[in-house]
């Protein structure tokens, strides 16, 4: 039986090893450095997938908790799947639930068998384990499904991510046998050990060995210094099979995406271009830029004049500002929107760079006029 | 100088007198009878004009009052005009402002001069006047403007509206000489009284006199019941000049669009499609649905089976449903794309109808899939 999602290595970057490749699934095929946006509730804030599909984006994430929860992974089913239920006929990923009942959900309790915990909507006790993620994630029927994980605070002693990162292994066996539909959905297992080598080293070992389709490192971006992730990412990236993607989970900062891929890795995804943008915050080529501030109520020319989106070209800053403040929807889509185009725009430049052999160059300059270069730079 | 608004009349109805006509602007024609969405702030709420377009909105609404105050018309003629700001090339018409004054501010004092009275959003005291309206409107460069009106409860007394009709019509006439483009917008008399046919015949005679280039019809859809409306309708159009159009101001439910293009209006617009798709109510050729109620939650049909609309082309009502429970923006914007393609297809519908003499016909069959002829049927 051929494995649903497959990854092909197009060209390794000269100087870094950061890599080009192509990822197939049974909803199409994506180049990769890809960034995935994120549809928490099976919708990318504010977004058409039609809109998603114009900007490059060959593959999307949804949230296997707050689908569980709204509107039940048996709706979505009977609805043919998550592709269908959401219009969307390109790749999907969904997690496994876990980073949501850990950072979501009260009262957790974790044992060998799964986690119990009161969910966020209503208080109402649920369990979920490696098995239960499996189902809930077969039903949704996304492209690329994650392995049931703990995620532990990255600062956590090394006693307990030890533990942590063993019965994650555990989970993630569990998880591949309760896995009912192979043929047309690929399991990724993720990397956990915090900052410790030892235990990430142990963590890839053991995911490795049960040759799972993909390969995420988790437990990254939550809260560390970005020296801290790219430390972890240096010794991590090594231990993972070439011929397997990587993903990042949770990374969108534009420098922690170039960072990453300097790294080896291949797929990112996070909230951060929809939620900043909702909130009038926009990436541009020279930097992030509050829109929202009245310095921009005059302002006629574009979020950025480097950007060739539907955004930049047709509306001003004054205008979305304008909308912001007043509350108008319309507003946050388009603020939503030249964020996403951004950083998928972005990865194209970074696949062009690998191309060319000049990704550290790119980096250079790309850092220099955003800011990342300067002390005490903003997060993104 | 040719007038900056002109209407030409194609066909009578046979048995109704409903009117076939096209409307000219500096930004393009459309045929009438029309629906025209309402931009509040610039913007009608979560539509890119694009998808306006698609529809087949010839021309959109935006508000006098909310633009004002925000961003402030001086913005809006820096941007080059609404039509540039919002980035709109058709047809856009500007209320005067009076309607807000009087629904949505507090503490007023009209006098012959204007209106005093604090805005809604902070508070401070502001002052609006024939003249005032008439600059921000000819700031704000749309191609049909109101002159500004007094609209008083259809209930209140014959001795005010006797007194405020009067003053209507004097406000009316300054208006059009503080007009200062008239070479590129268009203003139209608003035609108030009431429920008072004296005083309708009245007011229609004064604006009549001074020739605008189209008339609108306020002070309905205030609380009076429809047949209340559709009567003062019926005496009212008849004192309008066949050669100009006729716009029936603050009117969107599928029943008064229909009756009201039988009483000879042309156009029409209202907040009602958008306000009520982000509600969760659609409007359907088989009557209203609130698509957010349980009884949808596994419904993987589209909101309206006979429309062919984008958002019917490719969503389901349980996944609206779902949107709409999670309070995602896009299930919001689904709602309201198909309540506005479902105005403006009725109008194609209408046009359709007087072009085959068969409204009445049309009336009929469409008030009984829809259950206006049902007893105590709902408001829309
Ligand atoms: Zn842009
Ligand atoms: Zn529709």
């Amino acid at each position: 039986m051929a494995p649903a999602i497959t990854y092909r290595l197009i060209k390794e970057e000269k100087h870094t090893g950061a890599r080009l490749g192509e990822v197939t699934t049974p909803h199409g095929s994506f180049l990769t450095p890809m960034f995935m946006p994120v549809g928490t509730l099976a919708s990318v804030k504010s977004m058409a997938p039609e809109e998603l599909k114009d900007m490059g984006a060959g593959i999307i994430l949804s949230n296997t908790y707050h689908l569980w929860l709204r509107p039940g992974e048996n709706i979505v089913k009977k609805a043919g799947g998550l592709h269908k239920f959401m219009n969307w006929d390109q790749g999907i990923l969904t997690d496994s639930g876990g980073f949501q009942v850990f950072s979501l959900a009260d009262t957790r309790n974790i044992t060998e068998e799964g986690v119990t915990f009161k969910n966020h909507l209503n208080g109402a006790k649920m369990f979920l384990s490696p098995e239960k993620a499996m189902q809930i994630e077969n039903d949704l029927g996304a492209d690329i499904m994650m392995s049931l994980d703990e995620c532990p605070p990255f600062f956590e002693s090394y006693d307990y991510v030890k533990k942590s990162v063993a019965r994650t292994s555990r989970w993630a066996e569990r998880g591949l046998k309760a896995h009912s539909r192979p043929e047309d959905q690929g399991l990724f297992g993720i990397v956990q050990g915090a900052g410790f080598q030892d235990l990430r080293t142990q963590s890839a070992k053991d995911l490795v060995s049960l040759d799972f389709p993909g390969y995420a490192i988790g437990g990254l971006s939550v809260g560390e210094s970005k020296a801290e992730m790219n430390r972890v990412l240096d010794f991590t990236t090594p231990l993972l099979p070439g011929n397997k993607p990587r993903y990042l989970m949770g990374v969108g900062s534009p420098d922690a995406l170039i960072d990453g891929v300097i790294r080896g890795i291949d797929m990112f995804d996070c909230v951060l271009p929809t939620r900043i943008g909702r909130n009038g915050t926009v990436m541009t080529s020279h930097g992030r830029l509050v829109v929202k501030n009245a310095k921009y109520a005059e302002d006629f020319t574009p979020l950025d004049d480097n950007c060739n989106c539907y955004v930049c070209r047709n509306y001003t800053r004054a205008y979305i500002r304008h909308l912001i403040k007043a509350d108008e929807m319309f507003g946050l889509h388009l603020a939503s929107y030249h964020n996403l185009y951004f950083l998928i725009h972005l990865m194209n430049q970074v696949r062009q760079a690998i191309m060319d052999d000049n990704l550290l160059e790119f980096r250079e300059s790309f850092f220099e006029a955003y800011g990342f270069n300067k002390e005490k730079a903003k997060n993104f």
